[in-house]
C-alpha cells in the first residue's frame, strides 16, 4: 500500500541532507519545499519533492491512495524525547500550595513531591498504569506526537521499577506512538534507603541493570543528578554499569543548581543532558564539541515560574538543541509538543524555525532515532502531521489550542 | 424542555450569593456543591443542590432531558471580557522578529503592530470578516468560553469601524457564543489623522460615538490610553462624549506605562480597566473603592514576554479582579481562557479559586452580565462546562490541552 500527499503549501523536511543531527545557524533551514509531496511505500518515505514532479498514478491503481494536503503544512511528526508518563496519581494539590507561594524543593521537604508520585505508583498494578499511560499517549497523538521517551523512576523498589519498564514495554507493542524506555531507578533515592545511599547504588548497578539491560526492557539509563539527589560519584557508577551492560546514557543536569556532571555525560558518550537550567559556560563548551544532544524543558520553567535554559547560548556555541514536555505530574503536566515550542520561542527566544528542528530531527537524536525518524527524508518511517495552517509559523505563534489536522504514523493516515 | 444534570463530583456554582461580583477572600470561595445537580428550565438554572435532593422525573416524561456528568467537574462557562478576534491577516511574521529579540514597540515603529491589522481588516468586507471570526468562537466555544467581547479598532476611518461592529452585531445574532460589542476606534491614531490628532478625536466624539448608540452597535467605549496612543486629556473627551450617548466605558490602561488614567476610569463609573501592568499603588487604591473591575491579561505577558500585572496586589486591596484572554494577532493569539488560567496562576501566583472566579463572575462582571451570566446561580442563563476531571484543580494544573467535555449554551447541551 502506498500513500501520496501532496498540494503541501510548505514541505517542511527538516532535512539534514543525511546527518543525524542539525547545529547552530543549520537549525534555521528547515529544508522547505513550496507546493510539495510526498510519496510513502511500505510505511516509508519513498519520494520527496515538488506536487508538480510527484508521480502520477492511474486512478484505478488498487494500491496507491492519495491524500490532498489542501495547502496545509505537512511536516514530521513530534519526537518528544523526555516524558515521566506513566504514573498514578495527581499533585493538584501541590500545585495549589506552589500558587500559593512554596517552593517545588519546599513542597518536596514536606514530603511531597516525586515521593509523593511513588507512594501512588507503587500501589498501582502494571494493568492500570498502562491503561492511565495509554490514555495519555492517545492525547499526545493527537497533538502531533509521533515518537515519545518515557523513563521509569516513580517505583524505586526492583519490583516497581520492573512494573513500569514492563508497562511502557506492553505500550510500545500495543500503541501506534513508537516508545522508547529509560530506566531511571536514580530518580530520587527511596525512603526504605534513607540512611544506605550505597546499598541503592548497589542495587541499581549489580542487580536492576543487568537485569533490564538482559530482558531488553530499556534502551537508556539515567540519573537525577543534582544537590538533594544523585551526586557524580554515584551518577559515574551507574554509568559505568549501564554502559557495561551495553545501554545507552541520558542524564538530568544542572536543573536545581551547576553541578558539573554534563562532562561525566559527554566523555560518556550520553545521548542526552536533559533540564540545564544552570549550565556553566565550560558546560556549554564540552556539549559543542559533543554528540551528546542538549534537551531543553520550556514547560518545566514555565510551570515552576523558574529560570529557563540558556537556549541562545547552547544554539550559538553549535551545541545540538532538543526541545521536550518533560511531561509529569509535578513540573510539568503537559504533553503539547505546540505549546512547548511557544515557550521555547516566546521565553527563551528560539527561533520558529530552531524550535521546529530541536523537536522533531535533534529530538529524534537525543533517544537515539534520527536515522530512522525525526524529518522527511527518504528510507525514513513517514511519522508525519498536517497543520491546520499553510504556514510553519503559525506552529510556535497560534497557542494554546491544537493546530493539528491530520497525523500520518508509519505510512497510515489515522482517524481520530 | 427542561435538562436536569445530576452527579458532578463537585458542582462549582461560583455563587456570589446574589451580589454581582467578589473580592478579596470572596474570590477563594467557589460555593462547591459535591456531588452536585442542577436544574435547566427554558434555558435558565430554575434549581441547584445534592443529586441526592434533585427533583424526580417520571422516565416516561417527554419534556425532560437528564443528563449524568458521571462524576466529572460542573461549572460557569467561562467569560472572555477583552478580545479583539474580529481581524484579517496574520502577524506571524512579526512574532518570528520578535524571537529574534526585537520588541513590540520596535516592531510598531517599523509600520508593523497594530496597523499592520488594520491594514488587511480595511481591505477585507464585512462578509469575509464575520466568517473568519466566526470560526474563532467556535473554538472558543469548543475551549469553555460562553460568552465573550469583541472589540472593533483595526478599522479606524468611520466605515471600516462600523464594518467591525456590523460583523460583531452579526455574529450576536448568529453565532451561539454570546457576544458583547465594545467600539475601540481609539486604539491607535490612524496614518490619514497622523498629522490631526484633535480631528480624529472629534470624529469619535461628534459622529462615530452618537451614530454607533443610535444604532445600538456597541455596548461599550474603549480607549487605548498609554504613551504613543492617546493621552488622558483626550480620553476624558471620548468618555464624556460615550456616557451622554449612553454607552458603557472601558479602558486600556497602564500597559506601557504608568498613565494614572484608571483615575478617570474610576470617577467616570468605567465597567473595566484592562491590563494594568505597570499600575500604580495609588490606582490599585482607587480599584479597591470602586465598582470598576481590573481585567488582567496573562497571555499577553507570556507572549510577548514582558511584566505582569501584580494580580495579588490587587486582590489582596479588594479590587474586583477578572482575566481574559486579549485574542488578538499582535500580542496574543490564544483564545484558552483554561491557559490563561494556568498563566494567571504560575506566573501571576493567583490560587486556582481565584483564576476561576476571575475567568467567570468577575469576567461577566467586567462587560455588565453578571446579573446574567457567569455563576450557576437559579434565575440565570444555563451557560455550563463539564470538564473531563473530577476535580476543579485540575482545570490550571493540566495545561496546554483541552479540559472541556461538554458545554452547555442557554440551557442546550452542545453537539460537537
Amino acid at each position: 500500500m502506498r500513500l501520496l500527499i501532496r498540494n503541501a503549501s510548505q514541505l517542511v523536511t527538516v532535512s539534514a541532507h543525511g546527518a543525524r543531527t542539525k547545529r547552530g545557524a543549520e537549525m534555521r533551514d528547515l529544508g522547505i519545499i513550496e507546493d510539495g509531496a510526498l510519496l510513502i511505500d511500505e510505511g516509508k518515505i519513498a519520494w520527496v519533492g515538488r506536487s508538480a514532479d510527484a508521480p502520477s498514478f492511474d486512478r484505478s491503481s488498487p494500491d496507491v491512495e492519495v491524500f490532498d494536503a489542501e495547502g496545509r503544512v505537512v511536516m514530521p511528526g513530534f519526537v518528544d524525547p523526555h516524558t515521566h508518563l506513566i504514573f498514578a496519581g495527581s499533585r493538584e494539590d501541590e500545585f495549589a500550595l506552589r500558587c500559593e507561594g512554596l517552593t517545588y524543593q519546599q513542597i518536596a521537604e514536606r514530603g511531597g513531591g516525586i515521593l509523593n508520585t511513588v507512594r501512588a505508583t507503587r500501589g498501582t498494578d502494571r494493568k492500570k498504569l498502562r491503561s492511565l499511560a495509554s490514555h495519555r499517549l492517545d492525547r499526545l497523538l493527537r497533538y502531533g506526537t509521533t515518537t515519545a521517551e518515557i523513563k521509569s523512576g516513580y517505583g524505586l523498589t526492583e519490583e516497581d521499577e520492573l512494573k513500569m519498564l514492563q508497562a511502557a514495554h506492553d505500550l510500545s507493542a500495543e500503541h501506534l506512538v513508537t516508545v522508547v524506555s529509560t530506566f531511571l531507578g536514580a530518580h530520587a533515592l527511596p525512603p526504605e534507603y534513607a540512611d544506605d545511599r550505597t546499598g541503592y547504588i548497589e542495587l541499581i548497578t549489580s542487580q536492576m541493570i543487568p537485569y533490564i539491560a538482559r530482558k531488553g526492557l530499556a534502551r537508556f539509563v539515567d540519573v537525577f543528578c543534582d544537590s538533594g539527589y544523585f551526586t557524580r560519584e554515584e551518577t559515574v557508577r551507574i554509568f559505568e554499569s549501564a554502559t557495561s551492560n551495553g545501554l545507552g546514557l541520558k542524564l538530568h543536569a544542572d536543573e536545581l543548581s551547576a553541578t558539573g556532571a554534563v562532562e561525566d555525560a559527554a566523555r560518556f558518550g550520553a545521548a542526552s543532558v536533559d533540564h540545564l537550567e544552570y549550565i556553566s559556560k565550560e558546560e556549554i563548551g564540552l556539549l559543542a564539541k559533543s554528540e551528546t544532544a542538549a534537551v531543553l524543558l520550556p514547560g518545566v520553567s514555565f510551570f515552576l515560574a523558574q529560570r529557563y535554559a540558556p537556549a541562545r547560548e547552547l544554539i550559538e556555541s553549535g551545541a545540538v538543541v532538543a526541545i521536550a514536555s518533560d511531561y509529569n505530574p509535578g513540573s510539568c503536566m503537559s504533553f503539547s509538543m505546540p505549546l512547548m515550542i511557544t515557550i521555547a520561542c516566546t521565553q527563551m527566544k528560539m527561533t520558529p524555525e530552531e524550535a521546529i528542528t530541536a523537536a522533531t530531527l535533534n529530538a529524534a537524536a537525543a533517544i537515539g532515532l534520527s536515522g530512522e525518524r525525526g524529518s522527511l527524508e527518504v528510507g525514513k518511517w513517514a511519522d508525519i502531521i498536517i497543520l491546520e495552517s499553510s504556514s510553519y509559523r503559525s506552529l510556535p505563534y497560534e497557542f494554546g489550542g491544537n493546530p493539528i489536522a491530520h497525523v500520518v504514523k508509519n505510512g497510515v493516515l489515522l482517524e481520530f
